[in-house]
């Protein structure tokens, strides 16, 4: 397999990046990298490091595409920056597998969707990270961020994609998707929901119906398909609210010398769980329904979130993902007639 | 001030209604209270208690709606039950200031709309919780449930609700109103929220912007406006998130000796954070809006909560919400005026 890393555009690159690959070589020799960026300063953090890395080619690209650029705008003027060259390099030579950055989400979304374009069928890629649950397993949010607004067609396409990329990297029949809502009746939902409701019922998954936010993370569901604006907001409120317990935590704690002894005596349990909830680990999100694999590794990817996108899409390689989804999706029944069954 | 309760629908009725009663009378001797439900049950609670409590009206309503009920279907035909029997009380006296109820919210929200009706000129009442933030302050979610789908006029209208409610119940000027949005440049949102944005722009509040749901809790901002269904999307992927939280703590301080040690030194503190993080505390949501005051207090609210929910209704109508409400949307330019500027 052959991977191309973007090693600019996050806060720890081109470090991180360079760390993470070194990590994945030992435990996948047989994987070839390309780094794009600005070779000088990757060389000189190679050699400071005194890295001996095999199968590595870095590939001048100095300009970088920051969050403050316009994403389709960046996507199409800036030819000289490590995501361009990255993308460019990704779309032509056959022989690149995936492409992992932690760079600026919209202008690897923009450069996903104008350079790579869609697996034949998908309506539109979307964003799919997975999240830990309560009981110790995984759940998948499609879409978390790619599509604010979603038409029915689209949240059936996420479902699809969702579930055949949890069975084959969870190694789990038949998960249980649900479709993220106000209410877990079938009469609940806004107009998408409502309209989505009885098309996902036809499909050929395990649609378990709607899901309220509360109990996404109960261990209860393998996928959650949303639009990406609810996912996003989603997805940052779970953020938001683990940070407040955090925070709140830690001021009671220094409160009172008896809660500060404690404090220390708890502290492995406390790095435990924020490790467990670390979304770091899990890798990044893959951009599901491209045609060619791209993960989104967070922007404050350390070496370790590197390592785990690498593994990620290695998985998601092995397992040929966008092949089984280019099969079922072309095999879906026309969504319109369902929805005049 | 007359406020009615209905006494019957939450988790815990209906002695959590009559306790919370009990505790409000102690400070607030002046409330004249009437409680609709089953007149036997109530009547035999008070008396195990002993309670004697002035100015109390028990009306005998025995139905009850649940959350089985559908909401519309209820209001009108289930007219013997504690929910109805007390907003026809509460539409036909004018000498009742306020509803409280812990019953099914569909139901109230229906009853509230087809009974009592909106504020003239209010496009759509909504639901606003005051959830706590990193700062120890607090942060208005409006709407966090009452209407799934909305067009641009309603945000608006949520947005100058919120922030006549804040500045008089929290004493703040010029609170800061942010839209729910899945990014904070200008340009981020769904169709709804680019639409909303530069209407926000004009109205005569302070708007801040578009903000993520990650920083919602951080304590920059007062006002978070958004349609129902990303309210209560958000809503309650705070409380998913804080139960994993909380959850995860429990299970890993059990796995050592030590960090179990820890825990009960540190008990404390972690009883202070639960109860700040406890929304029961603040009291309800009120369905603002309405032409008269209605407070849903949550299905599980105890005592303590009713108690919360009845001072919080004292505050509202001694602050005259409804009235500056009324007065202040009536002389909003025309939006559509604001739309073609």
């Amino acid at each position: 397999m052959k991977f191309i890393l973007d090693a600019f555009g996050g806060d720890n690159c081109p470090n991180a990046i360079i760390d993470g690959v070194v990590l994945a070589q030992k435990e996948y020799p047989d994987i070839e990298f390309i780094i794009t960026g600005n070779k000088q300063i990757i060389n000189d953090y190679i050699n400071e490091k005194k890295y001996k890395i095999n199968n590595l080619q870095v590939v001048d690209a100095p300009e970088i595409i920051t969050c403050n650029d316009v994403p389709t705008v960046a996507i199409k003027t800036m030819k000289n920056s490590s995501l361009v060259v990255a993308l460019d390099m990704l779309k032509k030579d056959d022989s690149i597998d995936a492409l992992i950055s932690t760079g600026s989400t919209g202008a690897i979304l923009a450069g996903g969707f104008l350079k790579i374009g869609r697996i034949k069928g998908v309506s539109r890629p979307a964003l799919c990270p997975a999240l830990p649950t309560k009981t110790g397993g995984n759940v998948l949010l499609i879409d978390c961020g790619a599509n604010a607004d979603c038409k029915p067609i689209n949240l059936c396409h996420f479902a699809m994609m969702g579930s055949i990329y949890y069975k084959e990297l969870f190694g789990k029949e038949n998960p249980r998707v649900a479709l993220v809502c106000n209410g877990t009746e079938d009469s609940k939902g806004n107009e998408l929901v409502k309209s989505t409701f009885p098309l996902m019922k036809k499909l050929p998954i395990n649609f378990v119906g709607n899901m309220e936010a509360r109990d996404a993370l109960s261990g209860e569901y393998d996928v959650l398909v949303c639009d990406g604006f609810t996912g996003n907001v989603f997805l940052k409120a779970t953020e938001g609210a683990v940070g407040l317990v955090m925070s709140e935590l830690k001021k009671s704690i220094k409160s009172s010398l008896l809660s500060k002894i404690g404090a220390v005596l708890s502290f492995k349990a406390f790095k435990k769980v924020k490790k467990r909830l670390d979304y770091n680990k899990y890798g990044g999100s893959p951009f599901i329904g491209c045609s060619k694999t791209i993960i989104k590794s967070h922007g404050s990817s350390n070496s370790e979130t590197i390592y785990a996108s690498i593994v990620q899409a290695y998985k998601y390689q092995s397992a040929s993902i966008n092949e089984k989804i280019a099969e079922q999706i072309v095999n879906l029944p026309n969504l319109e007639d369902l929805e005049n069954d």
